[in-house]
């Protein structure tokens, strides 16, 4: 379990007056990254490397109470090794009130650089799920 | 059906080279927006009018090939009625060569403007989905 | 003078590698939020209470140094009381080894919320930009 | 002088109801590429070639009269050859009724790829720019 904390801020929000539904992929996306920084790896030195990338093959997000510009929430990250070559993080966002506001999962494969197929997660990403 | 053509802009796109994935949001509800434009539905006017509301409350998207800045993406709409205050809506990406790049789905809700409760869906949009 | 920090975010980038030009105005914009909440003032309620509106009449970047992913920026935010009803805000981004990577300036004018005329600047963010 | 059009999307705008300041250089920006497409010149090929990038180092906006998610926008886009090695483009942003709503400028430098340092126009680039 990873536990990350932001508050909405204006750019995330529409004209409907709250956070635009798909501006909870970025805040979840954001804690993903901040996971992997706390471990140690760096984004950029993935893409730099050109060894691998990790795109993301399927994402969804369940909204249940709108959320507000200004709110601070607190999201809790959670992983699944689906396979040999792909993960799964489950995030749920909790408000102050202790609510879960909403969740989003997303499902990321792991592919060779060069050729784009599917290749075992590497190792020092598959320590930080396991031991999340 | 309902067909909407869009070209991948630079700001859909992030430093892996590609559309960033929550931008395929972006893409999906702008298809719907013109939709509604098309048959003379105004979002202002839905937001200024103040009686209800029509929330996203379940989004999810399958990535299946790439997308890369400048690309021309056709994007075919389908609706269904899934209840009584609410709609789903199936999006299919597709490339200029006819392979299908990603998919989505949203489902919408539809609620009193001011108890945020279920009411059913406005005549004027369900004419407008179940004609599509 | 108010410091802020931001990692930049992999939704903050572009196809081109590092962060996306406009991003930069998102960044300085959460720097004022957190300002204004800092000292008590949330953007929420100046929505909710519909008496004034303070949008940015101007907005101008200068880019320096190109800035990516997972890099940590700090940013220090001055203000100038420019006019009875409007403020300047100049923010400078700087790099972890002191560099100016970007200076960006917005420009604020308060209008009555319902005239959309201009009006002198409430008493309380007068007071806060007035102690930075 | 070149022409383009854009509907403010749902995704440009922010909680206050209309379009979020930064978004207007989105939309700059997207009518440039639509310029370059039109002369033959796609922004993927730019970035796969890796012989010179085109940074934005500065970007200004003056903001006149708001604007509202689905509003028409006419954008009249003209480009001055500021330099050797770089150029300014004058965007600016019409509303249905001929009224300005917005005006922005950017500038772009013409770096080599590798040395990040400047280099002259491109020839294709020029021709397109003069004969705008």
């Amino acid at each position: 379990m990873y536990k990350y904390e932001e508050t909405i801020k204006f750019y995330h929000t529409d004209a409907a007056g709250g956070l635009f539904f798909a501006n909870l992929f970025l805040i979840a996306h954001d804690c993903y990254e901040k996971l992997l920084y706390k471990m140690g790896l760096k984004i950029s030195d993935i893409l730099d490397r050109k060894e691998y990338l990790i795109p993301i093959v399927h994402a969804e997000a369940d909204y249940r109470i709108p959320i507000k510009v200004g709110e601070i929430i607190e999201v809790i990250l959670n992983a699944e090794l689906t396979g040999n070559s792909s993960f799964t993080l489950n995030f749920t966002f909790n408000k102050k009130n202790g609510k879960v506001a909403a969740q989003v999962k997303t499902v990321h494969a792991v592919v060779d650089f060069n050729s784009k197929k599917g290749m075992p997660i590497p190792e020092n990403i598959k320590k930080i799920l396991q031991n999340l």
